[in-house]
């Protein structure tokens, strides 16, 4: 049977919110096994909506937690937003130059770690619709310090996740990771990569189908990685290091990140959007 | 006596070194006043060239702070480059559609405090040659706590410097400086305003005047403020504040400033460039 538009986008969106479900009650888990004083609501859920006046144009729902003992800080957003693209920005999008409408929907999840040790994590999917239509996403690590047993556990699971729906994921996905999170102003990879794609149209099944599995494939990292770690001691050193990976990571987010641009270029919801950056940074 | 360009380029550059020098003096006399124990080297001088094949293309001087009691953070940076803009940079520069050559000289000045009752402030002046050649500059100032008796001196001194040159510059700029010092996500002004002016090209040695007197005052200004508060107490909560204002800073400066991306897209000294960004900064 072949979907047309309309359920594509019913089922996309479908599933990245409950994923979003999933990975909240997933992470919820993880911070009450070592937050036993927390109180029951672990999670900050709010609905917003892109225009009060247009409802047609969809909102979505942040998830976030602060200041837990596992995630210091940790943003699980849903999105599913239609409109116009601006004059300015509509050359910058694939397919909006002759129609300017967009529909779009995504999850994105930022977690910045208490434990200096473990490393802040990202991931995202979203399934864009211009006159054109597709997939993108990826997820990666930012350790601040090192540790290679971690990056080769993480990229062999990615690797696997990746080799189950083509031999050629992985390494391609891998080298545009590399290529995109990258600071060219201090010459630094952001962390130790992972995978991205984008515009991710052959096959809309398939293509679905990959995105899911990338999805579940992060939750696993992610709970492993911070299963291993979570009751591991650290230095202030450890921390000063960390809050100025941190420092990275902001910078990286604000002058180079495609979504963050696209949200606040969208009027997409704020808080939701900069739930990216860290509680707290520190530049030398 | 008509100028020619290239005596135009040195006597600028001239006194933009001069005043780096000159403020870097001051401010450290007030660090001192309050810091009898800092070693003695209090700034930390560095030259640096943008390139290290072709010493043509300038580079600059950076003066840096840390650490101190009265400046948390304080980056005084003098610069004189030239080069070539980038064709993907050069439709957004006034004159280098035709010709991507340039010189730029210019002096910046970003001071964190250490008290939170002392607002952060800022301040440019920057001579820009192309196929046209102009000034531009600014300053403004960045409270983390309301203090309407020092806005309305810091506006004082400001529009009494303006108005010795022309009557009409303090309203002109200060509406362009509460324009440019906007967060449009946030729906936010940066601070408190003060001036900003760019494309000034009407007559050389006038522009120039202004531009050496908008120094002035903002030295002027400067230490007028910070002796003010030079000894004012401050809680946990102020101090807090502050590092949540510095968030909205550190925004502000990698989403929208001209001169960040200017810095960064031309090859400028990252170090010199993100000395604005804060030594800490928190999100909520």
């Amino acid at each position: 049977m072949k979907l047309n538009l309309e359920i594509q986008k019913e089922i996309s969106s479908q599933w990245f919110k409950f994923l979003q479900f999933q990975i909240c009650k997933e992470f919820e888990i993880l911070e009450r096994k070592k937050n036993k004083k927390f109180n029951n609501k672990i999670f900050k859920k709010r609905s917003w909506q892109k225009s009060q006046k247009n409802l047609n144009q969809g909102g979505g729902i942040s998830a976030i937690m602060r200041d837990g003992l596992v995630f210091e800080s940790l943003g699980v957003n849903f999105s599913k937003v239609s409109g116009k693209f601006s004059k300015r920005f509509r050359s910058q999008i694939l397919g909006a130059k002759k129609n300017p409408n967009y529909w779009a929907s995504g999850i994105s999840i930022v977690a910045h770690m208490k434990n200096p040790k473990i490393p802040a994590m990202h991931f995202n999917t979203r399934f864009i619709v211009t006159s054109k239509k597709w997939f993108g996403g990826g997820m990666d690590a930012t350790p601040a310090l090192k540790d290679p047993k971690e990056k080769k556990l993480f990229h062999k699971k990615i690797r696997q996740m990746c080799n189950k729906h083509n031999m050629k994921y992985y390494l391609k996905y891998k080298k545009w990771c590399d290529n995109y999170f990258y600071l060219p102003h201090r010459n630094e990879a952001r962390g130790i990569g992972g995978i991205f794609f984008d515009y991710k149209k052959s096959n809309w099944k398939k293509d679905f189908r990959f995105v899911q599995d990338s999805g579940l494939c992060f939750l696993e990292c992610a709970t492993s990685i911070i299963e291993k770690k979570f009751s591991t001691k650290w230095s202030k050193k450890d921390k000063d290091k960390q809050l100025e990976k941190r420092g990275r990571y902001v910078e990286f987010n604000l002058l180079y990140d495609k979504g963050t641009k696209f949200g606040l270029n969208t009027g997409g919801n704020t808080e939701a959007i900069l739930m990216s950056l860290p509680p707290i940074a520190k530049w030398k």
